[in-house]
């Protein structure tokens, strides 16, 4: 039995970890705490204590905290030998001069930045074998990154690549802004993060494009509880048949138990994978296989999140990567 | 033209009072306030100053503020001569005994309780006219007792009356609570205010009933935007026919332009009434016409506060009962 | 291993029978069927035929069809030495003359309803044990009645007992009507039902009400997809405590798993039991305890339809009660 | 008074026609009939009825109707010298070819095409002052066209011009589908209509794109009932400035009374214009103004059908532009 502790364990999730570890046949949970030093009102969690934590000391410890908070704690416990599954952006971003503009700290622990295996479970060969420090990658690049990386090759430098996102609003957590309020969010739809949003540098680092490459991301609010649906317009080098593509999804996922392919010419919706650990990812050429119209979805607080972890975890550890998500 | 200021403009209820009267061809809008001695970070409205408020002076002011600050303000807009309608609770009820338990403060001004005027506008004959000071009623209490009040001499004093209440979460206002997020609401529903809702004393007061007849209310929240649905359950004292009790509503509504009665056996919809100054109201008769079930609908910010206070303002200033709001 | 085959496993309810099945671990899932004996278009289920349901035939058969399909199907199947768990209301009422009346047709099979278990699975005893027909529960009856029945000697038989019940749009089926399109739903709210629903004769027989008893049943249709929620209001004999109330409770459910009572004075809510087999039961006490307002809450798909289909093949079977269901 | 007959009076688009034109001031309702010959179960509204529609011959008709209906409806008003406005896409595309690829049918009426004036009507100039047909546009189209028109000039046109749209379901009209359920759409978000939508070549050839040129539009269903947001995702020819940027916008809308531009770095939201006749349009430059997001919100069921129309009545017949919209 691996045993766990999560810190986080009110916000959505975290609980979405605790519920995925509860059933679980190979993981105990040792512990759960809230992510602030003081207790929350209301919440039935002890708050964040670091010595409780680790007596006894966790195998591994799933972060579901603030970035800064992530960043702080995460040296201790790998200090103190447990291993960690951070799901914040503390440890997403190789250079630490990138933290003050997309985080707004400066980073405490940028030593760590390099060790830290980015977790998008279906790309990490072997690295997650023993590994320990996962970030655990965002919602929004999990979904992108996976509809994106198959295709990275065949596509024309020239042009750029649009990520046009939409995300439900379990993905800004469980807190108390009006702005999340169901007056606002029902019946409404809008773009935001037009500035620039920080999955924006994890989603180019990860898919390697270089500096000059262009590629523009949009997300945007639905108003729906749990689901990210992201359409990417891509150019290809030259024209592409449905066969060609499909065979670029199939040869990068014939091995991947948690993402799905579709027929050629359809696209996924965003209920089937709602409460799965599952990507679903389909497509569509235009333009004579020119141009390409690819679309991912799935949950933002599991396959973007929790169930992700979890996936990371059973590779960490040497189980099936499966394990408890099925 | 009648002067109007209105506080708490930047709340739901504010706002949708200064949208109806913006088009109002018989008001100015003389001024526009937060409910705040300070002004809320983010808003464009001058917080409230009672000074700049009553300079010039409006003719009347729409008070949408919390309870207490209404409580305050009321006496001095008074007696500076402005005439005032308030949307809060601050003079509905007419024992000053009651406020500390329902409202949480002791009554700063109980000698204006005896000569507010209780605004259920279609039950208040000529007491408008020329008034000074008018509670306008609470949505679930206006949903209430427009169906409950025609019916009243016909029930049976040894059995209950039972209000089962469901209202749209921007009856709670603008504010930023977890517990009205989208997450939290959306594919949800649940009882409230198991221990005594604070309309319930209003509508035991305003259906004048007596202290020991038998009155249960039970509001829920919906995952909708606007709108109240009341369902009453009542024992009628003799079995009704459906004509006895249409009879019954016609008298009581046949000069009421805002209140529309469906035709017996027909029970009124939400969507119906949401976006107008209306309340719907239908009925079925159960075991041969000894029971009945009657059902209300109107919208929560509208007739169940903006629009029911520009109905009482019209009254007030001698005015036709709908202008402006048609 | 159990063999079961479903039924009617296009719709939403037989779909999510398939689904436990597919998931417990002691059955085996032998065929699915569509409801008709013609494919429907875009379906891939084979359409029902009886011949190739019973070659080999299953060990029991569950029925997510329409009420008159069911009522031809079950004797066959009965006959042929198949046993049968039947989610329509085919099998419900105990009095063939009702049928008619409340579901527009005659019964093939009269002789069948005194047989048929009414499989309300925490009021059934040992009836279920080895038992051949199951008349599964309507999901407005399973809400109203595991709020009703630990509380029925209790009551005050001169008093009515209202049961204000609302229920998403799942309960409706998968069917093209405009009336449960996106566009009339959502943000709506209506009662219905209102000359008597069909569930209302199955309440007061499973309820053992006795004919001259008053009770009133009213549905809503809520603008969620899953989940019902009853509230129950009722007058006791006597004044009763928390403490009274909450014995009763107990007393009828210490040993049922699926069913969880909140503390006294608390109410469920409906996203609690979304996707749960379970039913949450919660209450109040008004007028010192003279009257109580009962609010119960299940999924309808699950506790109220398949879910508690598979509670009640487990209990056929002599297997744990809630396996394949946690 | 200008006499208005709607014909498609019961659908969503002729619903809100109606509601426009029975409280604007310079319009008297004719008649309003439904779309079929044959009377719908439920409706309250008369069968389609050439000869009652023209005895009198009202000034002009509304046609709400089935594009194949328009096609054969309107040469019969024009000839009895009715003025037509057709809300359907039988005039909108100017090859009678395109007819049976994207409608599905050979047009009745191809001399029309050339006369019909497509009424997007910010840029109609003075074509719409005494023309006798004209084709109302499609939702997205106005959505994207109002987006894109004034920055045509300024693309790179060795890059495509992306259009990621999302719309309400009350886009598909009041129908009797599955696929529009509440069930199914509620918590749901896909894209659809991956071979093409018939959007395409109307928006194609309203910004008068080249053959060669790259546009690919991408529809989604969203779950809310009104609105369409577009996203446009365009390439510069040189480096833009959002000052550049927004003198594009305001030289084409200065005189726009129903387009509202937002400043600079600003994206507009869906629930602005749900209920309006608006269209507000917001953009956000990307990679040092080589590229630019450009998003568009309008109520799908007005300016993207109903009070485009009446836009376009007021200015056929020589009325303010806004008569009776605001």
């Amino acid at each position: 039995m691996i045993r766990v502790s999560v810190v986080g364990a009110a916000g959505y999730t975290g609980g979405e970890a605790c519920a995925l570890l509860a059933r679980h046949p190979g993981v105990r949970i040792e512990g759960r705490f809230g992510s602030r030093r003081a207790q929350t009102a209301g919440s039935e969690l002890p708050p964040l204590d670091v010595e409780t934590l680790l007596d006894p000391r966790p195998d591994a410890v799933l972060l579901a905290t603030p970035h800064d908070v992530s960043a702080e704690l995460a040296p201790r416990l790998l200090a103190a030998g447990a291993r960690v599954i951070d799901l914040s952006g503390a440890f997403r971003l190789g250079d630490p001069a990138d933290y003050p503009r997309w985080y707004g700290f400066t980073h405490p622990a940028p030593e760590l930045l390099e060790e830290a295996v980015y977790g998008l479970t279906e790309w990490c060969d072997r690295r997650l074998d023993g590994c320990r420090l996962v970030a655990n990658p965002g919602c929004y690049a999990t979904s992108a990154l996976l509809a994106l990386r198959p295709l990275l090759a065949a596509l024309d430098p020239d042009h750029g690549i649009v990520c046009d996102a939409k995300s439900g609003v379990s993905g800004a957590g469980r807190r108390p802004d009006a702005a999340y309020s169901f007056a606002e969010v029902s019946g409404n739809f809008r773009a935001y993060g037009a500035a620039g949003h920080r999955h924006e540098p994890e989603i180019r680092q990860a898919a390697d494009l270089a500096p000059g490459r262009s590629f523009v991301f949009v997300p945007h609010l639905l108003p729906v509880v749990r689901g990210i649906l992201s359409t990417l317009h891509v150019v290809f080098r030259a024209p592409m048949t449905e066969r060609d593509v499909a065979g670029l999804f199939h040869e990068a996922y014939e091995r991947a138990p948690l993402v799905r392919l579709l027929p050629p010419g359809e696209l996924p919706e965003l209920a089937a994978v709602a409460g799965t650990p599952r990507c679903d990812i389909g497509f569509v050429l235009r333009e004579q296989g020119r141009r390409g119209v690819i679309v991912s979805v799935l949950d933002n607080l599991l396959k973007g999140a929790a169930s992700q972890a979890v996936q990371n975890l059973n590779r960490m550890f040497g189980r099936d990567e499966t394990e408890g998500l099925l």
